[in-house]
């Protein structure tokens, strides 16, 4: 989703001429009657964008609580769009205290990475062996997410993630502002289109992984984490407790290979 | 701040090989004993991080109220350097009403980009007239901060934000995984060096311009704000009710001026 605006080119000289941003505009989610967080992001699949951050971060327990997802009409005109309500099944678990320790940890929570990531393993177990993925079929993903990257085209100034089978087909490519929100509606997608968990998929973000991103794709189970640029420290200690393969600087011919590189099948064997 | 780790290079075969990431730790910012914020973030300078995000999120009121910035001792030893304590002057004002509202807004809230705008604007004046920059210093910036990028340099996994003055003198430059941790590092700089507010200051960032990066550089009275990335949005929509120059794709010869142009002087005159 972009919007047109006018601006000047080479230093603020000349005649203003129309170019394209991507949009930002802020995203309530409530969970019923209660609001849960505030996100910036790009308009567009704002359902998906609910329902995987709620699933990422711990907050919905069952993906199959899910009744409907809304935009709510009973706000002010200016809002309207960007407040959306999740209902719940009656009696469905749901945790708040993911989000918000994100934001205000209590004084008796460790922190420090090894205690990030015990608290990410505690509510979510390492992924399986068995997923085995071509090396030439992971070398093409970069080629297929750049090509469907339409906002990107118009604006230069958009994150996306895209989720992959293992013969490196393209399910689901999302764009947005935020690189957690790309991931989270790629990941909302897959429970909404009941391809869930994604055991047997591998997901690809445009920008660099971080433990944020490493946490969502651990939430969803996925074994294969690859970025075109660079991971940090914490990805890499994340993906390796969760027993997921991460690839970063995949481009071209070239990847680094930070763990997990026993998933990568070599010679067509 | 980076760390060693092995990796395989071209797919996952052949010998482990030594690497470079970007380090990446949480950070909890006390206020007191007031644990206000998590932030993943690039361990170093976390006394600017934590007085600049306590002064761009609106937390604190008097930028002159910080008696000492310093780690917390008393935590367990896996949590070493990653608690802060800001110690303020006894009284001194701070709400914590913002942080939160970005998270947990309440029902009573407009979410929209233009209440986020007024919300904004009403705790920070738009920067005035007056501050004029030549346009080959503007096109300087870039190759400055580039130059000066040296984790980056070691692991291709960091943002940038520097800080220059009238003449494109570099001042500061933090680098960080998170861009808003870099502004912050930067910004709470300023304040740490008794430069303050920015006024007649150039703020560079290495990728895009986000509401959250434009609403900082505000907070800090920052009259231009240049990216090497796209603007979004609600980027340019809060530069323009600012009264802020905001410059995009700034590379070469080349860039986009969203707005603010009157600041931009051409031809020596």
């Amino acid at each position: 989703m972009s919007r047109i605006v006018e601006v000047q080119r080479g230093g603020g000289e000349g005649a203003l001429v129309e170019d394209r941003v991507a949009v930002e505009e802020p995203l309530e989610i409530r969970v019923g009657t209660e609001p849960v967080v505030v996100t910036m992001r790009t308009p567009g699949h704002d359902g998906e964008l609910a329902v995987g951050l709620l699933t990422t971060e711990g907050v919905l327990k069952d993906v199959g609580d899910v009744v409907s997802v809304k935009h709510c009409e009973a706000v002010e005109a200016a809002s309207a769009g960007n407040v959306l309500v999740v209902e719940l099944k009656r009696g469905a678990a749901v945790d708040l205290a993911p989000v918000r320790r994100g934001f205000y940890v209590s004084s008796s929570c460790g922190v420090c990475g090894k205690a990030s990531i015990e608290q990410v393993r505690w509510s979510a177990e390492p992924v399986s062996d068995g997923f085995v993925l071509d090396v030439d079929v992971l070398r093409s993903l970069p080629g297929k997410l750049r090509s469907e990257q339409k906002v990107f085209d118009q604006t230069g100034g958009l994150h996306a993630a895209g989720l992959f089978d293992g013969d490196g087909a393209l399910l689901c490519l999302r764009e947005d502002v935020g690189r957690h929100n790309a991931v989270d509606k790629v990941i909302g997608w897959s429970v909404l289109a009941g391809r869930w968990p994604l055991d047997d998929h591998v997901l690809m973000v445009s920008g660099r992984s971080s433990f944020e991103i490493l946490q969502k794709a651990l939430k969803a189970r996925v074994p294969v984490v690859a970025a075109v640029s660079a991971a940090s420290s914490l990805a890499v200690e994340l993906a390796e407790a969760g027993n997921q393969t991460l690839v970063g600087f995949l481009r071209g011919e070239e990847m680094t290979v930070y763990c997990g590189g026993e998933r990568i099948r070599h010679g067509g064997t």
